[in-house]
């Protein structure tokens, strides 16, 4: 196989695009995947791979899981060490990345079960966070997590980074109207939306059960007053020492811990 | 008052240097926190504040604070927009930030009420973890929290931001010897390990009653050996889909909630 050398190569600069550029992960349906946990979580959740690239020294080290994504992959690109840094979205790359499809979002929409237990995030902007809530998500039990379009990129390096490989796992949905679909989930389940107004009910005090969903908010301003107004019912976590708010995610995890035990 | 001009200058340089060096800090006993809010906490809470740094158009907009900081600091400085911003760990600063003394380890370890509910962290590396985590300790009413001191610093400004401000409210104490302070502690209270082997006691049969003390592990290699010794007794977090675990951060706020509820 020939190295690539140059980082004008044209699949390094179409990945590197990828790895940066929200807009253009959109268009083109595909997001990378870096280090070989993330990969090889790829290959057990049969995503589609269109890109497999390693650097030189990474075959050795790696070589089980080079193979068996080379196998998997359309195509594959083994490049220079330097090239292979400069890609990396990550200080000490291991060497081998997968340039993945994103999930045909009426089909991961398909597998959410819809009388299970729902977490709903409007306008979640730290990626940090959205993959640690995909994270406690999937290691929860939770059915299904329906993300706001206002959210952030699901498929940024950091969330799936974050997510432990639950990207892959965890069925999510994007959808432009949170309302309307709390609205129609409404027809056959409860919604909580969750705030922070100890008006509302103490989360402990809520017999939480399925079909069931709860909303969590933007980090600085909470839920949007449309989706508050679709939600059924409104709760709240106690806090102490006039603490203003838990971190999102945190939030997020003890309302699951919650929903689902 | 003499605005400062040049990033050459002597108080400049040291506190660009507390806020990048952890062993500065140390031998300084003193660190930085940068924004409105966290200065407000540091004010609120009588920390004891040696340096006021604002830039020069932050004046107007943050006037009362300012002033109210100008009154408490040791020393303030204006400083030019340019300086503040190369100063600053933020990409978009506020223009405000103090320089504030360490909390006195003894003192500290003083107003923890040892019969309540504490948290004991073991080895924690990351610092938005542990921002996270006293942010979380303190919304949720933990009587303090204990550090093994290979804890990463927890006056970095990481830290102290993710904290929200819980540094100056949240009582902790760093410890050598971990494994001494929990044997100690079990003298009187029950010490439960949290691990990642179901062998354990799932946290849901646990009846927690204070004085409690649960132990986080490092978020690789989780608690290690003499530490899970020294506790009474192991717990886990029942997860779902082989996940391999929660987030730290996660992991503990589910156990400081079921703590504390």
């Amino acid at each position: 196989m020939e190295i690539i050398k140059s980082k004008d190569n044209k699949t390094i600069k179409y990945i590197s695009k990828l790895i940066k550029s929200s807009k253009f992960r959109k268009e083109e349906n595909s997001f990378v995947v870096e280090g070989v946990r993330m990969c090889e979580e790829a290959l057990k959740n049969n995503a589609v791979i269109e890109y497999l690239v390693y650097s030189v020294s990474s075959f050795d080290k790696h070589t089980d899981i080079i193979k068996r994504l080379t196998d998997k992959a359309f195509s594959t690109y083994c490049v220079e060490d330097r090239i292979f840094c400069a890609l990396s979205d990550t200080k000490t790359p291991q060497g081998v990345l997968c340039v993945v499809k994103t999930l045909d979002k009426q089909a991961h929409f398909d597998t959410i079960k819809k009388n299970g237990i729902l977490l709903a995030l409007d306008n979640i902007q730290d990626p940090t966070n959205l993959g640690t809530i995909l994270r406690s998500a999937d290691a929860l039990g939770i059915s299904g997590v329906i993300l706001s379009s206002d959210c952030c990129d699901v498929y940024s390096p950091k969330v799936t980074r974050g997510s432990m490989g639950a990207i892959f796992r965890m069925p999510f949905y994007i959808t432009k109207d949170l309302p309307a679909f709390i609205a129609s989930f409404n027809e056959h389940g409860t919604s909580y939306a969750c705030v922070l107004d100890d008006a509302a009910t103490k989360i402990s005090e809520v017999k939480f059960t399925a079909p069931v969903l709860s909303v969590i908010g933007n980090e600085g301003n909470g839920i949007s007053f449309d989706v508050i107004n679709a939600c059924n019912k409104k709760l709240y976590i106690p806090m102490y020492n006039n603490a203003e708010s838990l971190n999102a995610a945190v939030a997020a995890s003890i309302i699951m811990w919650e929903m689902s035990k």
